[in-house]
C-alpha cells in the first residue's frame, strides 16, 4: 500500500482516487478475489439445470464478498500460500448465500441484492433444496483443503448460524426482547461467520497462536457491522448504500435503535411500538412516527455508540498480530468505517 | 443368532418368533442402538427452545431409523470397536431428518411418520431453519469422528441427496420422465445416503479394501428399497405397513409403475396420465382408474422385477466380504425382504 493509498483510507484526502477500507481490500486482494469468483461460479455448476440457474440468479447480483475477501485476507497475514484459502473463501460465501436463500423464504422478502428475491422468481421449494446444495457444496470445498480443524470451525460456525436464525423467528415482533437477546442473535446469524473467516487463515497456515486473536477481529467487526447495518435501516438518508430503509420495521424485527427507545418511552410511546411489531398492526405514517420516537431518544446515536466499542475491541484484537503488511493496515481501519457508514 | 432366528428370517417359520430380516437387525444391534438414540436425543438439544421442541417432534415419532442401523451394522462387519461409529450412525440418521423437514416444506405434506408434518405445525420457516440446524449438527458429529474420508462421503453424499431433490422438482409432473431419469432421481435421494451408510463402517476401521464393496451394497439396496416402497404406493392393500396410499399421485410424483404404464398406454390412457400428472387435474376415481391400468400392464410386477435385480446386486456385493457373523446374514436377507413387502 502506497502512503497515498493509506491517507485515502484514513479519509484524510477527499480525491477520486480516496478508496474506503472495504474498497481498498478488493484491490488489494482483486487478482485472488478473481480467482475466487471463478471458484465460486465452477463450484455451483451440476447437471441438474435449476442449480446453476437459481444459484447465478443470486451470486451474479454481486454482493459485497465481504466473508470471503476477509478468509483471504486474514489467510494473507500468516502465509505467502494464499492460493489453498481459495477453496475455503468460497466455501464461506457459499454458506453465506445458502443462508440468504433460506432467510429469504423464511421472511418473505420481496428483494434481495437489488433485485427480486430468488424465492419468488423461482419458488420457496426451489431456494430451500438449492441453499442445502450450496450448504453441502461448502463442506465439499472444505473437506478438500483437508483440514479437520477448518470443518470444525465452519461446522459450528454453521449450526450458531442455524441457531441464530431460529432464535431470531422466535424473538421476531417481541418487545420483551432486550439488548442481550439482541447481541446473541446477531452473534450467532452475523458475527459467528466474520469469526470464522478470520480464524481460518492462521489456522491453515498452522499459527494456531493467532488463531483467538483473528476470530476476535472477526467477531467484533461482524457486531459492529450489524449493528451500523441495523441502524442504517432507521436512517432515511440511506438508500443510496443499497438498504430500504424501514424493512426491519415492516418485518417486525426488533433491532436496536427501537429496544432502546422502547425501554426509554412512555407509557403511550410503548403502545405503539407494541402496536407495530406484536400486533403487527401498521398503518401509513408509522414509519415516520417511528423515526421521530427514534430520533427524540437519539437511539441511533447510542446503538452506534455500541457499535465503536466493538469496532474498538476488533483492532484491539488484531494488535497482537506482528506483521506490518498494507492489508493488515486495511484490516485496522475497516471496522471504524463500517460504523461511519451510518453517522 | 441362533438357528431359530435364522429360520426365522429366511420366511421358513411362522411362529410368533418370526421377525423380518430388519427386525432381526434391530435386536441384534438393540444396544448398539440404544446408544445412538440417546446421542440423536442429547445432540438435537439446544439454547433455542424451538430446536428441540420441532426436532423431538419428529424424532420421537419414530421411523425405522433404517440408516442409523446400516451404519452400524456395517461398522460392525469391520471392527470390534462399533462405539466409534454411534456419532456417525447419528449424523447419518440427522441428515435424513434435516432432508425429511425439507421435503415436508416443498411437498406440502400433510403427514410424516403417522402424524402431522411438522411444517403444518410449527411453520415452514421454523422447518427450514430447524433442518439447517440439523444439518449443521451432523457435520460437527462427523467432525467429532475426526476422519476426513468420512467427511468426504457424507458431504458427497449431501451435495447428491440435494441434486436429487431439485431434479425430482424438475421432472415432477414430467411424464417424458423416463426410467433413466427416475433412477437418476432415486439414486440421489435414497441411495446414495443408504451408500454413504454402509461406506463409513470399512473406512474408520482402515479397510478400505472393502469400502466400494460396502458401499455397492448399501447402493443397491437403497435402490431397491425405493422402488418397493414406490410400488406400495400403488397397492391398495399396504395401509398397515404405515404407507399412505395413492400419495404419489396425488403428489404428482412420476414413479417406475406410472411410467411404465404410461410406456405402455394407448394414446386415450397416455391422454388420462397427462391430464393427472401433466395437468395436476385429478378427479374422483382418478386413483382407481390408475390402479387399473397399472394392473392392466402389470407394472407393479415390473418394477418388483427390477427391484429384485438391484436386490441381488446387494447381495452379490457382499459376497466378497469374509466374515460369518449374524449381522452378515441378516444384511444378506434383508434386500429381499424389503422387496417382498410389496410382492
Amino acid at each position: 500500500m502506497t502512503s497515498n493509498s493509506a491517507a485515502s483510507i484514513n479519509g484524510k484526502e477527499n480525491s477520486l482516487q480516496a478508496q474506503t477500507p472495504a474498497a481498498e481490500l478488493s484491490t488489494l486482494l482483486a487478482g485472488d478475489m478473481d480467482n475466487v469468483n471463478a471458484l465460486i461460479i465452477s463450484e455451483m455448476q451440476s447437471d441438474v439445470a435449476l442449480i446453476p440457474k437459481l444459484a447465478g440468479y443470486l451470486i451474479a447480483a454481486g454482493g459485497k464478498r465481504v466473508r470471503p475477501l476477509l478468509t483471504l485476507a486474514s489467510a494473507s497475514l500468516f502465509s505467502k500460500n494464499i492460493e489453498s484459502s481459495y477453496g475455503l473463501a468460497a466455501a464461506v460465501e457459499f454458506i453465506h448465500t445458502a443462508t440468504l436463500l433460506h432467510d429469504d423464504v423464511v421472511d418473505g422478502s420481496e428483494e434481495r441484492r437489488g433485485q427480486k428475491a430468488a424465492n419468488l422468481i423461482f419458488g420457496n421449494d426451489t431456494s430451500v433444496l438449492v441453499g442445502d446444495f450450496l450448504f453441502s457444496r461448502a463442506f465439499q470445498l472444505m473437506v478438500k483443503s483437508g483440514s479437520i480443524d477448518v470443518l470444525r470451525i465452519l461446522s459450528n460456525a454453521s449450526a450458531v448460524i442455524a441457531e441464530g436464525e431460529v432464535l431470531q423467528l422466535q424473538t421476531q415482533g417481541d418487545l420483551s426482547t432486550n439488548a442481550q437477546t439482541y447481541y446473541k442473535v446477531i452473534a450467532a446469524k452475523t458475527a459467528e461467520l466474520f469469526a470464522a473467516a478470520c480464524e481460518i487463515g492462521p489456522v491453515i497456515a498452522d499459527k494456531q497462536e493467532h488463531a483467538a486473536a483473528m476470530r476476535s477481529y472477526g467477531y467484533n467487526l461482524g457486531m459492529a457491522f450489524q449493528i451500523a447495518d441495523d441502524v442504517l435501516d432507521y436512517q432515511g438518508n440511506s438508500k443510496d448504500l443499497g438498504k430500504n430503509t424501514g424493512d426491519d420495521f415492516h418485518d417486525h424485527k426488533v433491532t436496536l435503535p427501537v429496544i432502546l427507545a422502547f425501554e426509554e418511552g412512555t407509557e403511550d410511546e410503548k403502545e405503539f411500538w407494541r402496536r407495530c411489531f406484536e400486533k403487527e398492526d401498521i398503518h401509513k405514517g408509522d414509519l415516520e412516527h417511528a423515526y421521530d420516537l427514534i430520533q427524540k431518544y437519539d437511539t441511533c446515536s447510542k446503538a452506534l455508540q455500541i457499535a465503536r466499542n466493538f469496532s474498538s475491541e476488533a483492532k484491539e484484537a488484531l494488535s497482537a498480530i506482528e506483521t506490518d503488511t498494507s492489508i493488515l493496515k486495511t484490516l485496522e481501519n475497516l471496522p471504524d468505517y463500517l460504523v461511519s457508514r451510518s453517522s
